[in-house]
């Protein structure tokens, strides 16, 4: 066991080095190259089908026998259909704008010189994921694109899909002159790996763990590299009185049923006293008919007998099911305070037809994402605009939100002189 | 010395707490209040000056009683003069433009939605710092400033100036109805309490140390809050051939013994070997004449025989003082491959006539600060127009060079919506 180890160990720190070195390259390729490249890969991805469908039938094989749940070796799966996603997801990211080049802001100095601020690539990002094998090829593409080297380490149940994917990754690098080091996977099961990688400081740049609150709390609490993660998202809609309370309606109903098991789903709804009678048992009829448990506070369940009571850590609970904890306010000012004291900083929206509420509570909820007279799950990169999504931040140092490309990139600063000297 | 420690642990927790609470207030407070609160802080340390000195003068006397050496008592000192600057900084900082609530971009997506990104602050900061008491005032300003609750855990040799300087400013904020635990100093000279405070992960959102080496590793070694840092500046300079010699005489000299004791001092000179017998020989008499030691390469030496033979460690070496590494290398290539195994991400200059080298060496080098004819010394905050400076960083999460207000703040979205739901 000591040797394995220490060969986990070797490796993982050979897997750095070889990244690091490969980024300094990688910095400064043309976008035209990255374009190319992960249009092959694209190309690759679905020539290799066959390839990647019996890599992945061993995960299967093995899942079974370790008796994953349905649920689990569906994530699993690759087929015909899924490859043609990945590769499509490749083709999206090379019809992307390159981040890296360029220049977000310049200005002269009083002597003369001309400052500006310049995106370049972070350098190696590590990606810790679990079973999905699409992301192995998604989160490789954004980080080509962005110019970074990325270490990969899926979940350990699609190591045989992950390796086929970066194998064919791997094989387009050369052929378009990339070092292959530019996407490496972790080649081993052995929970060790991923300890192991966590303590590169000097090879790796970021660390983005992708997955169950668990596994970022492991990743967060090891690392010594810089982590940027969330752990769940407590989001709130808050139904003002003010509001137009048939928008209201569809919005709560489409932040809740639409797809209750992201972390942008809505998990407590706000609702001011004033819309209570008008609003509440219209909505909480709908969200019953789709079969949604309300727990409610002691207002809501007079109106709404059949919700069960709510407890302090319902205020708390990221159900990511079809659960909705409700509460009456007094106030847009109560309805701030619930969320400053029990959200997550991930996402909030306020439904109102008030201009002076709509503006204070984009400026005062200061969450990743604060949204007037919309569902929470359009916090989301590709909703929002950033073309990709690597990862969400709800801890503010770096990013904060959606991240896409731009989040992969850090800017320096460029100085035209003409031989200033200071005094 | 069980029950101390946990008194140590206790009060850094109430502190922790208490700026958590009071960042909310300060992240919505106007650009208005802060100012003046700023402006009256300067006043009151002003009018304070008696009492600061006398505080000061326990921390001199305890300083020569446990044998500090002159140049420590010195930069201890606290003068009407230094007072004066202090207060000055303060309204400089009171003159800078908010960065909170800047909306830095804006777009429409296909489906109506107004998506922003608005800059708010991160929360609360943690400054580690040595001996200069005027930290304390410039650090309290700046996140102040920028909406941010810091704790402040100065040299332990200052700790009656820090206090002293806290208690002014704490006065001002409550006059001005802002949380008083805005701004708060570790009141201990414990060094435990620095180890409790870097425990505050869910306190404290960035810990930015500044200081020595030493310091600095202990921070981030440390350290479960995000630290921003810089460990070390090997600055470089390069000479490339064709340049303008004169030009590239002053800027050498200017880097290297204008304030060698600093981190963008050029600590090594690259000589394009097409330049040498025209340069070489003209800059190292003029830096002998100032008094500054040169190590060479072998090709150096041959023309600077008084120069010492340059080791290894010479090429990784931070002076900080009168010395200088000097290598002659072959091309742009062979300066720039010797920057990237040897710098430290800092900061480097290129002087040169060939719009091709100087283009190349801003894109390609990926240190924080890259010059072209300009002298190392200008990679500081004030320098490049960022109105301050609260520190520098050489890795590239969050910040990468030197650090002003906008980077400490982030940026939420903000989502003006009608109503959209998510298909």
């Amino acid at each position: 066991m000591g040797a394995a180890v220490e060969d986990v160990k070797a490796t993982v720190e050979r897997i750095g080095r070889d990244a690091r070195e490969a980024s300094r390259p990688l910095a400064t390729l043309s976008t035209e190259v990255k374009n190319r490249a992960l249009l092959q890969m694209a190309d690759g991805l679905e020539a290799g089908a066959p390839r990647l469908v019996e890599a992945n039938a061993r995960d299967l094989a093995e899942g079974k026998a370790q008796g994953l749940s349905p649920a689990m070796l569906d994530r699993l799966l690759l087929d015909q259909a899924r490859i043609r996603a990945m590769a499509r997801g490749l083709r999206e990211v090379a019809a992307l704008p390159d981040p890296v080049g360029e220049v977000t802001r310049m200005w002269h100095r009083p002597n003369g010189l001309w400052v500006g601020r310049m995106r370049i690539p972070l350098g190696v990002i590590g990606i810790i994921y679990e079973s999905r094998p699409n992301v192995t090829a998604d989160a490789a593409a954004l980080c080509l694109k962005s110019g970074n080297a990325v270490i990969l380490r899926g979940g350990s149940e699609a190591l045989h899909s992950n390796l086929a994917i970066v194998a064919i990754l791997q094989a387009t690098l050369q052929k378009e002159g990339i070092p292959g080091a530019a996407i490496q996977a972790i080649p081993t099961r052995d929970r060790q790996a991923v300890v192991e990688m966590l303590q590169l400081e000097d090879s790796i740049d970021l660390v983005i763990p992708r997955g169950g609150e668990e596994l970022i709390r492991f990743v967060a609490r090891t690392s010594r590299v810089p982590v940027i993660k969330h752990y769940k998202g407590v989001c709130h809609v808050f139904v003002d009185d003010p509001a137009d309370l048939a928008m209201a309606e569809e919005v709560c109903y489409n932040a809740k049923v639409q797809r209750p098991g992201v972390c942008n789903a809505m998990e407590t709804l706000l609702v001011h006293e004033g819309v209570v009678p008008a609003f509440l048992p219209r909505i909480a009829e709908r969200l019953r008919a789709a079969g949604v448990e309300l727990r409610g506070c002691q207002r809501t369940r007079a109106l709404v007998p059949w919700a069960k009571p709510a407890s302090e850590e319902d205020w708390h609970a990221e159900y990511l099911d079809l659960i909705l904890a409700v509460r009456v306010v007094a106030s847009l000012d109560e309805a701030m305070a619930h969320i400053a004291r029990y959200g997550s900083d991930h996402t909030e929206s306020i439904i109102t037809t008030s201009y002076d509420h709509a503006q204070r509570f984009l400026r005062e909820v200061n969450s990743s994402t604060v949204l007037v007279n919309a569902s929470t799950r359009f916090s989301d990169g590709y909703e929002l605009g950033l073309g990709a999504e690597i990862g969400i931040s709800t801890s503010k140092i770096h990013a904060f939100g959606p991240m896409g490309l731009e989040e992969l990139t850090t800017t320096k600063f460029i100085i035209y002189g003409s031989g200033q000297t200071r005094s």
